[in-house]
């Protein structure tokens, strides 16, 4: 774990553990592995590069951080955009997510594709070629992606400590079981392996409404 | 199955059953059980009273099928409503599903809970005591539901010959998994059997969303 403080994520998951094992239950999280395991569910948002931010946000326009997030370093800004999709609708208050990356990509869930009236395809962060484009909108200008509109496919961060217990590889996939009143198990969760990794599973918005996921939800990794 | 003539669900399942065997390839549904395996998603939609219709739509009302659903004698009707949620939210257009039932309840996915500002509970179709209510508007009148409106648990319809082929009972619970790129399995299918019914899943928007599910997503009921 890393010597930062703890953040809220890890607070909770440590007093839910020392509760469990105090009023006699499992912990919600179970497995005893080298770290807490962290599910977070990704709201739909944008990565963008330098370049992006300055057309979108003007010259020498830098990012500026509002929520710091779980992995280190990455953070929701304070700068959001308006995404225009293919036929014209649009969704507002995109947020960015920093610090910037050398592509512009935008994540959104199914839902929000159906409701913009496009198709996006699945998948993993980074793979973008052949994908939907669309047109942000800043209050310096607008930018025109080609291409970059995707479903993030489930995955899971992880360091190499993590990867060894659970016996998984780096672009390896692994399950994710959901326990709770609809009960829902991830066949497909993608495994990122990183030795700056912190042990946390991002799913979507659809994907957290499907099983009705809560910080209070029992959840396994599973091999 | 039924002696009625196929539907288009049926025509699709015996289609798709055939190529897969011409080309080699296992059905998009497998299992070789005596009947087809058909998943539906439900959209939010109600079932009411013949009085509420009456409330809503005047005295003598009665609800015009607009199109036949796959169980039996089931409908989606012309008729349709505006909800009124707790902090005065509104969806239109909320489909109406005969034929008239002796309760009236609400069925929505969480995405419209959340979209309407409240929680509803996971429960199956009946069970409604202690949910939460809603308003009802139609062109007649205002119907106050005291209670009623619920997110329905995933389920399976079937007939008795299907669940001695499965291997389950009546109130039991068994598992979907669907494929695709996504691939997910729905750990807790509650099963419904009676003579009358065609072999069906039902899942919501949400979880359909989730597994990116389409008619020709790979899908297997096991128990």
């Amino acid at each position: 774990m890393s010597q930062s403080p703890l953040n809220r994520a890890q607070v909770e998951q440590l007093v839910r553990q020392s509760l469990a094992r105090f009023v006699g239950q499992g912990s919600s999280q179970s497995g005893q592995g080298p770290n807490p395991l962290v599910v977070n569910i990704s709201a739909r948002h944008c990565h963008l590069s330098q370049k992006s931010v300055e057309v979108l946000f003007g010259k020498g326009h830098q990012l500026t951080p509002k929520k710091w997030l779980y992995q280190e370093g990455q953070y929701a800004a304070e700068e959001s955009v308006t995404l225009i999709g293919p036929r014209s609708r649009v969704i507002s208050n995109l947020r960015i997510l920093g610090p910037c990356r050398d592509f512009d990509q935008v994540e959104l869930a199914a839902t929000d594709a159906i409701s913009l009236g496009f198709d996006i395809p699945v998948r993993n962060s980074g793979d973008i070629a052949g994908t939907p484009g669309c047109m942000l909108m800043g209050p310096a200008g607008f930018l025109e992606m080609n291409e970059g509109v995707i479903r993030a496919a489930p995955h899971v961060h992880m360091a190499p400590e993590d990867a060894a217990y659970y016996g998984v590889e780096n672009k390896s996939f692994m399950k994710l079981r959901i326990g709770g009143d609809l009960g829902l198990t991830f066949d497909k969760i993608f495994v990122r392996v990183d030795p700056s990794f912190k042990l946390e599973v991002h799913i979507d918005t659809d994907e957290g409404n499907a099983c009705g996921f809560t910080q209070k939800t029992p959840c396994e990794l599973i091999k």
